[in-house]
């Protein structure tokens, strides 16, 4: 019995901003699952911007997506064939190999998701990447206490309004950047303390100083560019920077020049550091332990962009970069 | 009795590279030490880069020099007269009054030398700020181990030449930039294992790959622009980066672009830490007897770039910018 399958392929490699010629939906029919895989049906994916860099060919911490092949990213599903002593029809699993409806994934790469604690989709928000990436920046990375000043960009998208929330469960007044009004109320009600629209704000730099006239401490990082050289002027001496992405970057085929005063980081002692989410999962479980127990008590609260139907999973990723996306963006599987 | 004193003034604030006519030297007379000064007549006085950003009125970690008022800095002298009951007539000091021949020093900040361990002007080099510099930045900022690689730019400057000595000692492979054949010679006989000379070796970058094919895992910065940009792109995952000085943007009217590959960070996860010396006195102990012994027994040794005449300090100051210097840039009074 052969399973009918739809996957979203590469088909070409993206000059600057994707479109959707550079993908294809492609069917084809795969076997039963052999000894350690499931057949999974995937119920949400994943589209995030660092998937945009392993769109072009060249060396990273992970390899490029192949041309012809299926694209690749967090998923949630339910086990329909398992060939795995651990699992059974109808487990519910979070896996890597999103961008197809029906997939055969090995059993080591799959676990099992508890939705009793939280929807399954919010194993691809909260309690995924997004959130732990969140937990780690601000914690382990920047090192944020109590009473201190963080500023936070895309902080409406799926990591930043994590990271404001944890922010604010730590005790720090946080200062927000967004995009939009929309996205500013909404990151108001998440708790932050000042709210810094960057479309309409004018002056980035200014804008900071006023949101934080005594200066940051902690800077968590997801876009780069002229947030990033803000946050240097608004920084107080011996401040911590987590850089977790550069989305304001990822399109660009040429690259952009960095911030020009880049030499406050000596003026003013201040730390930079990027980190991948991938060097941390030694505290997932505290992690988890600790946003599931935050969901629980509403604590944190999340919202999801879903696009139905995986033929739109395309442009879903490519609203990313327009800042379509309110929280995490989802596609949903028919 | 009043003492002649000649003294270094900034008579404005220089506009780009200094000029000359920035300085001015004027004579004063200064009267007897009241209780708790010290008359000190300098012997060595250093000029360093840091100085130009506080010929420019902006706030910093250290107040800008005013208009009109000696300038200051790092030098050596001998006690003359002293109303301060823990110093005598014929010490050696070290105190950051310099630019000056004569000068009163509150005794609370003059610190006692020991020139049988090393004569007095090594105290502005080795056993001074850029000595203790170079050792902060890799052992503690970068942490340095026994077989890693670290790039060194600036590497025949002050604090250039003592990290890669102290790199040597520690067991690391060291590629060191300089901007002369003479300081190639020079570095080569510190024990740099391959060197770059940034002014003939075409594209940085490159040429800091072939130096390093396996890549760096730590950066001393002396430099930012293209040695940054190179850095970033030959670093190995993980790398840290010691960001001690930008001297190639100090004299720019307008700010200069960062380099356009910081998205590197993210990817490789490397760390960038500015850092001021000053906040690194607590274990100037263990760093004064450490270089003391490497000096003693001739595995650090350092050379000195020295000016005579009080008159041309200013001279001095402004060779930095064009690397005039092998070493520490001294100026000797008469």
């Amino acid at each position: 019995m052969s399973i009918a399958a739809r996957e979203i392929h590469l088909k070409s490699r993206p000059a600057g901003l994707p479109g959707a010629d550079n993908f294809q939906l492609v069917e084809r029919s795969l076997p039963a699952p052999a000894a350690g895989q499931l057949l999974v049906k995937t119920l949400f994916m994943s589209v995030d911007p660092y998937m945009r860099g392993r769109m072009t060919d060249r060396p990273s911490y992970i390899a490029p997506f192949e041309i012809g092949q299926p694209l690749e990213g967090s998923a949630v599903g339910i086990v329909e064939q398992s060939a795995h002593p651990e699992f059974k029809a109808g487990d519910m699993v979070s896996h890597f190999s999103g961008w197809r409806d029906h997939v055969l994934v090995d059993a080591a790469t799959a676990n099992k998701i508890d939705t009793s604690k939280a929807p399954a989709e919010a194993w691809l928000g909260p309690l995924g990447i997004p959130g732990h990436t969140a937990y780690v920046g601000l914690l382990r990375i920047a090192g944020l206490k109590a009473g201190e000043t963080v500023f936070v960009s895309a902080a409406a998208g799926a990591v930043g309004s994590m990271a404001v929330q944890i922010a604010k469960l730590k005790g720090a007044r946080v200062v927000a950047s967004v995009g939009s009004e929309e996205k500013a109320r909404w990151v108001k009600e998440l708790g932050a303390d000042a709210i810094i629209n960057y479309r309409t704000a004018g002056d980035l730099t200014e804008a900071l100083k006023k949101a934080a006239p005594e200066g940051i401490d902690v800077y968590f990082d997801n876009v780069g560019g002229d947030h990033l050289r803000a946050a240097l002027e608004a920084a107080k001496p011996r401040a911590r920077f987590a850089i977790c992405g550069m989305i304001s970057g990822y399109n660009d085929e040429k690259p952009v020049p960095g911030p020009d005063n880049l030499a406050a980081m000596v003026i003013k002692s201040i730390s930079m550091r990027g980190f991948l989410v991938l060097d941390h999962f030694d505290i997932l479980p505290e992690f988890i332990a600790d946003m599931a127990g935050w969901l629980a008590d509403g604590r944190v609260t999340y919202r999801d962009t879903v696009v139905s139907g995986l033929e739109n999973a395309p442009q879903a990723f490519i609203g990313l970069f327009s800042g379509d996306n309110l929280g995490k963006m989802l596609v949903k599987l028919d």
